[in-house]
């Protein structure tokens, strides 16, 4: 596995049985800095691997970027001896965009800060509106397809597998056909990994599922939405404002998708269903 | 619940059963936008409530305060109607200390960035020197107190109970009682929360157990070292990171705390164990 695990010694405890001392294998986790035109973007603690998708995948959630050719160069910064600082050129005529980067990740700035605010600087956004979910959905997604995810997930986090410590988002097709899975320490940075990989490897993604391992926050609806993914499903449960962001942007958001279960948070009309009376 | 949940409507799917409309409670997620002196230090999605502790909690981990005597003042903004907006108002004498924290926010820094330059950050910060965990444990620590305490924390987590949406964070003594608890759908802003109350009410640490609801991350054990924390334990598994920043900081942690079981990382001394061959 790489930079991905290590292993540490540790102590297991079991009050009936007594202790033993054994070593165990824990996902790494270490900062990736992003420079963005020589200027400091910001620093991510992540599970090393697939950074430069990393890197676009964050771009793109920021609206910095949405064409893989807006990036001309990402490569490791060469006067260290770790791989954690990664550096981007920006083609010239995105250049004046970190700066509303910069103030995105630091602060949504203004007095009058509400969760309305957030969801404003989103849809905002010129990214956003460029490639903005249509709620009037061309596609039905089959809520059976959507049940089947989470198992289709796990499937593909061999890191979780021996370290219990990753989370994991992962693209779908409708039929439920696995795009791209990727895991992280972080939950955002493994959606950020995915989609980074789309954009870099022209994906489109307006027929496509996010399953993600967590709860669905603002944050993450808001980089499925910068991707232009129609439908987000988690596992765990959603905030109000990742209800009201998903109800805005068009998309639709699944929660507590467990066994045959889920909850439809969104514009349940592209699962073929409607809100009751 | 007041600010702490709200309702949305949603559609239950079984996919044995059928679908119905009904109405479900989520844990609010909106920004608090902190501000020091009149500069914004940082946004945060973070769970209304307990904000000015949360901000004590923030500027203790970032090394800005470790007096409660450093806040002069902490008020919501007047000039907006959300209560999102908080301006933190420090000493003189610690005037020149939220350049740092905004650096240490935003970035580390500096080339050949790695885990040990964040480790190195922490333990080379003026306020971690001042209040560093003692590696020569004075006090013991029962395991099956330890163990207990899952089930202490889990009962202090009201907002979980009708959402499945928050994590918590607990600090508690050495015979499991509970000192104080606090929620968030941020798990950083559940430990800032914690922290931020110890220091509001002079709350000696240094015989206390931090429980977290989450996984450890290095943010996590940073912040329980910032706070003079010597026992962290949490429910699921500690990253690579978050290991060899407790190890260095002479903190005890102990992680996968479930049912009679746990494992225990570093410093096991503390609870009187010792690492075998």
């Amino acid at each position: 596995m790489g930079r991905l695990t290590a292993r540490r010694k540790v102590i297991r405890v079991d009050l009936a049985t007594g202790s033993t001392s054994r070593s165990e294998t824990a996902a790494v986790e270490e900062p990736l800095e992003l420079r963005v035109d020589d200027a400091v973007l910001t620093v991510t603690m992540r599970t090393p691997g697939h950074d430069v998708e990393l890197a676009h995948g964050l771009l793109r959630s920021e609206g910095v970027i949405s064409d893989p050719d807006d990036v001309i160069a990402a490569r490791y910064c060469t006067d260290t001896e770790t791989l954690n600082v990664l550096q981007v050129q920006l083609r010239t005529t995105a250049k004046t965009l970190p700066v509303s980067a910069q103030r995105s990740l630091a602060s949504y700035g203004g007095c009058g800060l509400c969760g309305k605010s957030s969801i404003d600087a989103v849809t905002g956004s010129a990214a956003f509106t460029r490639q903005a979910i249509v709620s009037e959905p061309a596609t039905t997604f089959d809520v059976q397809r959507v049940a089947e995810l989470p198992q289709l997930l796990r499937a593909g986090q061999p890191v979780f597998d021996r370290t219990g410590g990753t989370h994991a988002a992962g693209l779908f097709g409708r039929s439920g056909d696995a795009i791209v899975i990727r895991e992280d320490i972080g939950r955002h940075n493994a959606v950020d990994k995915v989609t980074g990989w789309a954009l870099m490897n022209r994906q489109a993604t307006d027929e496509t599922i996010l399953m993600v391992s967590s709860r669905a926050s603002f944050e993450i609806v808001q980089k499925a939405a910068m991707a232009g993914i129609p439908v987000l499903a988690c596992v765990s449960a959603p905030s109000s404002l990742a209800i009201d962001a998903a109800a805005e942007f068009g998309m639709t958001l699944v929660a507590f998708v467990r066994g045959t279960r889920m909850t439809v948070c969104t514009h349940p009309e592209r699962l073929g269903l409607t809100f009751g009376a």
